[in-house]
């Protein structure tokens, strides 16, 4: 299988694995006015315009918008009629997930000083999400519980879902998934008029405070520009999967782990670290054979052919410093000890520990979030959680003594940046002799 | 004093209100254009490019970007040579702003299941931030140590700060200020080139993985761009507060705090809302006397003008209800019970409880992040604090047990998208009977 092959003892190491690795989510600018033209419409025709476009590129007319609407009823019925193991497998998903996610809730704090002034932090769900789900061939009722459930946890009020219905034609297990996480409304439409919808309201589409999820170029330039108005999650790029292996794991398994990510799509990073040449040759082998026994080996080839590496490392220490570098979003440690070595990952959207942890449990039911920071951006960003839709307000409650101690420091920091309003608003609070 | 007077019983009140908080952050075209320019440039060029830009911005000609580097003796020169008063007002800040910070860190956690799995966070710290702060007239050293500090108790390995430096000329409180917070290294560079470097990094200016901190609205647009390569915090509008009172607390405490905002800049807004109508006018007439003791009177006057109201309300439920509306960046409870009240907030950046708790109490001392989130984005955002300088990773580590059983789940949903490499690589972990 056509594929890099790199070696850190090159002299050009670092400058491959740079190449390698690089992603610039290069912003064409036809979209991105496409895009805000649809925004700006949708913002002010509202269902006209999200009929419209719902018409024009999901070949869909309906006479109204609220023709657009999949009834809780619709959901129930789809649940009902896909078959009993997917029933059983989205339930028992679900619960893994609910469960998990409810340990990242957070709660109010706050404490009192010696003075009787009280500081803290109130922490409070938002008022409404929009989870935008790709619909189509792409139909993923695993993102729906990823992006709805954590909401759920948080308490979110009400969870609005949009996915589009090209034709018409809906996914029996995306309705059945979001019956599962307890949407609250579901509204079939899609792209960027879907965003839009999302952020500005429509008479059909309430407006929502954030809005998370997956989506195609359009979408994922409709959230950014609605960033600010509302929240967003994070701009996704491609999927990325590292593995770290001693050489000790079936080569039949690893290869196949790094299919599971090179199958999403072309552009998929499915990249091996191991210090064992043999073993690298052993992997290679095996995607081989593996690769012919596939659907989707075209996709599969042409990823490892453009993205993918084997590269082999000095020694595990080595590897791990690899993978701090590049960040990824999955990264499997199949290795033994995996747990110690974990300590020493600084950045990684999720980390699989051990030969029995494959990247592809984590997706659907392990428990943790699958919607993760790709691109090296667990450099600075988390997995979807319970803690996107959360939010908090500091508490400030100062006694007397403790207003009068502190307008003491305000006020010459206040006069220092010659904010005289600040500094006398503090000073009115230092209590004078005569209210002693 | 001219502003606006409004009542809640009015016929127009929630589309006069509305009008009221609107703010629409109208991007501007040419300064997205100009801003792209410069980072493209700074990317580019590195250092050259910086050193250009700031002779033409900073009117400050260097023969190298070495010469902008602000070294730690600078620093500590300048907290030696700053009034006493001063810098124990700051260091007294710093120890509570500290402490209070410290209370947000988060810790990793994981849990064991019945068969072995392993589940849980790893909370890392980032590698490197970068923080902007405003030189020049609007410099601001309580911005330095609400950036910075969260940022160090967080963990962060190395804080980059940059401050442009105009004519050369740099505050001597700022830099007390970057001494007594740790600031590692300090570059007198500013507007959408310091963004720039900080984004993509060049000789003399580390990359880092995120960028806080106010700036105008080029540094503000050169954050929105670079958003995605690095983290960012908000984008932040004109500062605000709402102050709700019973009508019981002096009239020139509650005038003089929310001056405390107006004089901020012309658009920055400051509302109260009371059920009293003889004490609103009190309040006028307070505001009236105590303007023209005020050095930023023009400002002052010009901002209630233009964005101040002074609100009647039916009751303190109607206030509480109408403060969710707003989503104020700063709320002051100048009532009775006040800790109470405030668990009916949803949305605030921050909650002063009681008539003792004046907003710049908060600013500058009291602990809690000065930087909060304005125009309503309280809706779906914090304060700054330690958890925007702290990521996660998830960590799930199978026991052979588990992952049989799990690979029961994620088999069929995988098979149900069509991703079959995805579900082979679970099938793999099955136990078959030969293992037992």
């Amino acid at each position: 299988m056509e594929t890099t092959w790199l070696n850190t003892q090159d002299a050009d190491f670092d400058a491959q694995l740079a190449a390698l690795t690089a992603w610039s989510e290069e912003r064409d600018a036809e979209v991105a006015e496409r895009v805000q033209g649809i925004l700006r419409d949708v913002a002010k025709r509202g269902d006209a315009a999200l009929v419209e476009y719902t018409a024009r590129f999901d070949r869909r007319e309906v006479s109204a918008a609220a023709d657009l609407v999949v009834g809780e009823d619709q959901l129930q019925a789809a649940l009902a009629r896909i078959p009993t193991e997917q029933r059983e497998a989205l339930e028992a998903a679900a619960a893994r997930v609910r469960s998990y996610h409810e340990k990242q809730k957070q709660d109010s704090w706050s404490y009192r000083e010696a003075d009787g002034t009280l500081l803290g932090q109130q922490v409070t769900p938002l008022d409404r999400a929009g989870i935008y789900v790709p619909g189509g061939k792409a139909a993923y009722p695993s993102s729906v519980l990823m992006n709805a459930l954590p909401a759920k946890v948080a308490g979110v009020n009400e969870i609005i879902m949009v996915s589009p219905a090209p034709g018409g034609e809906l996914n029996d297990m995306v309705l059945a998934a979001a019956a599962i996480a307890g949407v609250d409304r579901f509204i079939s439409v899609g792209g960027a008029q879907a965003v839009a919808a999302l952020a500005y309201g429509t008479d059909t589409v309430p407006a929502v405070d954030k809005i998370v999820g997956p989506g195609n170029i359009y979408v994922a330039e409709a959230k950014r520009q609605v960033f600010g108005k509302v929240g967003i999650d994070m701009i996704a790029g491609p999927s990325e999967i590292l593995v770290v292996c001693d050489g000790k794991t079936d080569p039949d398994w690893i290869a196949m782990d790094l299919f599971s990510q090179a199958e999403h799509d072309e552009e998929a990073q499915a990249i091996l670290l191991c210090p064992d040449a043999d073993y690298l040759k052993q992997v290679a082998d095996a995607m081989e054979t593996l690769a012919q026994t596939l659907e989707r080996e075209a996709i599969i080839r042409t990823s490892m052919k453009n993205r993918g590496a084997l590269i082999q490392v000095k020694d595990l220490d080595e590897a791990i410093d690899i993978a701090n570098v590049i960040a990824s979003e999955h990264l499997e440690l199949s290795i033994d000890d995996a747990e110690a070595w974990a300590k020493k990952i600084r950045h990684a959207g999720a980390i699989f520990l051990g030969r029995h942890t494959p990247e592809a449990l984590g997706d659907y039911c392990a428990g943790p979030n699958h919607v993760l920071p790709t691109s090296a951006t667990a450099r600075f960003s988390s997995p979807l959680g319970v803690y996107d839709f959360q939010k908090r307000s500091s508490l400030i409650g100062c006694s007397p003594e403790g207003a009068s101690a502190l307008a003491g420091i305000a006020s010459p920091l206040a006069r220092g940046e010659s904010l005289t309003a600040h500094a006398r608003s503090a000073e009115f609070r230092i209590n004078k002799a005569s209210d002693v």
